[in-house]
């Protein structure tokens, strides 16, 4: 099976394990980008762009709609665990196909190569994109790149981003923003605590803030966004007989997609007034779009009632480029970058079977 | 000046000098051992044993009562600081001895050498201690090895252990108690915080105890100890995108010495009761012991008020051998490990004299 040859003809689950089987942890995807080049370049109605080790093909058939559909193409790290199935080569197992990129998201990589190959004439025009980096910061992104050097591919009334949803829709995203609170008080000798001031036990005001804010939900074009705000990580202390002069508390706050990085932030300063709280990262998240037309004829094709997405995606990429954007593809999230990362091979195939009819049935 | 052949007849300050040239971080202590060793061993009036790197001499005139004299020949490593004073070999800086060990406490083994050698005939039997590793963990004390390789040696009615105190009488010392607070939390993603449990969020109510809790200061045997009970560090989280699923608080209790070990045990587990407390150190502190008629005498000949000790000291191992025992030496206590560390020569000789005094006079 450890061949770098791709069929696009093959049963997309067999051609997912070929694409497990081609190692491509972020920062090495240049074996799997050569083999995607090589399946989509012979395609005629096809024009291919190559960037870094990023892929892009896309239809030209003057269809009234262009779609994205997109997939990142590199994984994590390889699981150090010895005996873990979530690794290179894949493995076949009780019927799930095991394997480091079998959630995410060889599987959702899969089904596009089989459909760009296959569906020459698409009801609506498709922007394939295939890219690199996902798995790692956000200024790496092979997406974000794809965007600067090439903004006309993304000319766009809808995106597909094929990430694991267990083949529901699943609508936009929340936001995420990172912050940091420190806390500064004076050093002094434990034995003389008098003499100092304790900035751990200034934490102790911050941790009951958070802990006593209630997450909100907030309903974004119909669906419910759930938001999360916590405290992901304190140190604190210099020695055993010191008072501690210095306390860093790290803060995480997934925000629904109806409010901005910035409201969000002013909700954090808000919370936390009198600190010093200071924002180190973050994106907005996006809005679900489900009332553009080609999203609702697609959740209509799926079927089942779509979902919020939680975790920030790509999606939000698409979204502040002025396009509404959905997750959908096969396999768990809950079981991307475990140490036994699989998917069922028949979710792949309903996944592609669900996409191929949305783009070939008038 | 870098000269190991110490002279028990220059002046203290100098021999102070000579004491600091010889370098002796914990765990080098040899060359400083021999250097005392050999200004011990020709003197007739003194029994001399040589342990490790440890040395003991006493009088034997058959006098009521004994006394302890003790120092620790040790010091903290040199500073890294360069430019730093408080270094190898010693300087005099605008009046001031400066060097690693000119307060913590080479001033205080320059009297003992001075006395040991010049008071052959004292009116209290002395048995004079000067011992390693100090400066380190506990189990490694010369002290402790002293006591149990030759206990008849410390029968004695009184001990003074030269450690600095700015030349007055620093009674007793309080206990130390470390103990360990750990918080079990549910991991998960942090854009999923509802599948989890945050373990930094229950660290509020552990901080929050510790922050209200109001220190009491405990008068023994006429002397106010003021206790110290502090967060000194904390730890919690393993990634900005996950649900900490462990914090773990390091507090440290410093006691009164009417408090036994198990009594500072059980007001902290009482404090933070409903928590996972587990005591990973501890030492009790020792009584000041001034009803004592030698203690009496001799905080009558220094005549200032005596004060207590709030550092934990060796004091408190006489104290275990049921040695009631004081704290009196040249220096001020928190210039002790200091870049800077120095001493003025003139509380070294005024120390010597107040102790050559009371050992001598009837």
């Amino acid at each position: 099976m450890n061949n770098r040859v791709l069929d696009p003809g093959l049963d997309v689950a067999e051609l997912t394990a070929r694409l497990i089987d081609i190692e491509s942890v972020s920062g090495h995807e240049t074996p799997i980008a050569d083999a995607v080049e090589a399946l989509l370049r012979p395609l005629d109605h096809l024009e291919v762009v190559r960037d870094g080790d990023a892929v892009m093909a896309r239809t030209s058939t003057g269809a009234a709609e262009r779609v994205v559909l997109a997939g990142h193409l590199d994984t994590v790290p390889l699981p150090a665990t010895p005996g873990a199935t979530g690794t290179v080569p894949s493995t076949l197992r009780d019927g799930m196909l095991h394997g480091r990129g079998a959630t995410d998201m060889k599987g959702g990589v899969a089904v596009q190569l089989a459909l760009a190959a296959a569906v020459t004439a698409p009801v609506r025009d498709v922007t394939w994109v295939f890219y690199d980096h996902e798995e790692v910061e956000a200024s790496l992104s092979g997406l974000g790149r794809l965007v600067e050097h090439h903004r006309d591919w993304f000319d766009a009334d809808f995106g597909i981003l094929l990430e694991p949803t267990n083949g529901t829709v699943e609508g936009g995203c929340n936001g995420t923003a990172r912050f940091e609170v420190r806390l500064q008080g004076t050093a002094a000798h434990s034995a003389r605590a008098w003499m100092g001031h304790n900035a751990i036990h200034d934490a102790a005001e911050v941790l009951t803030r958070l802990r006593d804010h209630e997450p909100a939900t907030v309903t974004v074009d119909g669906l419910d966004f759930r938001e999360s705000l916590n405290a992901v990580r304190i140190a604190g202390g210099r020695a055993g007989n010191v008072i501690p002069d210095e306390t860093v508390i790290e803060i995480n706050y997934r925000f629904a997609p109806s409010r901005s990085l910035d409201q969000a932030e002013a909700l954090v300063r808000d919370l936390l007034s009198g600190f010093d709280v200071v924002r180190t990262d973050g994106a907005a998240g996006a809005r679900p779009g489900l009332d553009h037309p080609a999203a609702a004829s697609f959740v209509a094709m799926v079927g089942a009632e779509p979902l919020p997405k939680y975790g920030w995606t790509d999606v939000a990429r698409l979204s502040a480029l002025g396009i509404p954007a959905i997750n959908f593809g096969p396999g768990d999230a809950l079981l991307a970058h475990t140490d036994d990362e699989r998917v069922d091979p028949q979710a792949i195939r309903t996944c592609h079977a669900v996409l191929h009819r949305w783009l070939t049935q008038r």
